[in-house]
């Protein structure tokens, strides 16, 4: 396998990380993301990492510049199923992942995009209403 | 990586497989199916084979394998992704994949999930009028 699949579902789009991950495959992963944002105008990336025992920092390097470039492109990163461990790990590390939102699975994650697009439609009614007076 | 993570998304269960598939994967992957579809009353399981390139006879009979087992279960067995040369090499072996349903994408086979769903339950309004007549 040389590339990981990315499955649209609704706005978001769904990454489950289950190989191991190495610079060329990081690459194509993130080159895959941005040009399936930019087509489905996705506005959410959940990354599953449930199968991931452990998180070194190359990972969480990627999930960090994945998260960047997403958000570039008005797309929130979520990463789900992260087990306790790895968070553990990921704090001995020193790697937060500060600019990555996590929730504990893909359903609660899938819920807090769709909570980020419903305020966006609100946020921009609000415009609207401002600009018809 | 032993185990390919299922991840619950409402009354369905989705799993993608990345991996070359051998005997005990195949095997854990049905246990821990059988296991959550049990556990989540889970009425509908995603097959996402996007990423595989060539499906041969052993994945075949994963396939029905699963869809025969999860049927016993009251859950309903979708693969999706399926590459067109995949499903060309598959008709050309003989594999015809009886047993499972098809659907273009993760989005479709969770719409043709929900439907069976919405069937079921008219189905069981229709019997609770009758019992109450």
């Amino acid at each position: 396998m040389e590339r990981i699949p990315i499955l649209k579902m609704g706005a978001a789009l769904l990454v489950t990380i289950q190989v191991d991950m190495h610079d060329r495959l990081a690459m194509a992963l993130e080159e895959d993301l941005t040009a399936k944002i930019a087509g489905n105008a996705s506005k959410g990336v959940l990354i599953d990492i449930s199968a991931l025992e452990i998180v070194d920092s190359f990972i969480g390097r990627m999930l960090d510049n994945i998260a960047a470039v997403s958000r570039m492109l008005d797309a929130e990163t979520v990463v789900v199923g992260m087990r306790p461990a790895v968070a553990i790990t990921l704090v001995e590390l020193g790697l937060a992942l500060t600019g990555v939102k996590t929730a504990l699975n893909v359903e609660r994650g899938m819920a807090l995009i769709q909570r980020r697009i419903d305020a966006d439609v609100v946020d921009r009614g609000e415009l609207d209403d401002r600009s018809a007076e």
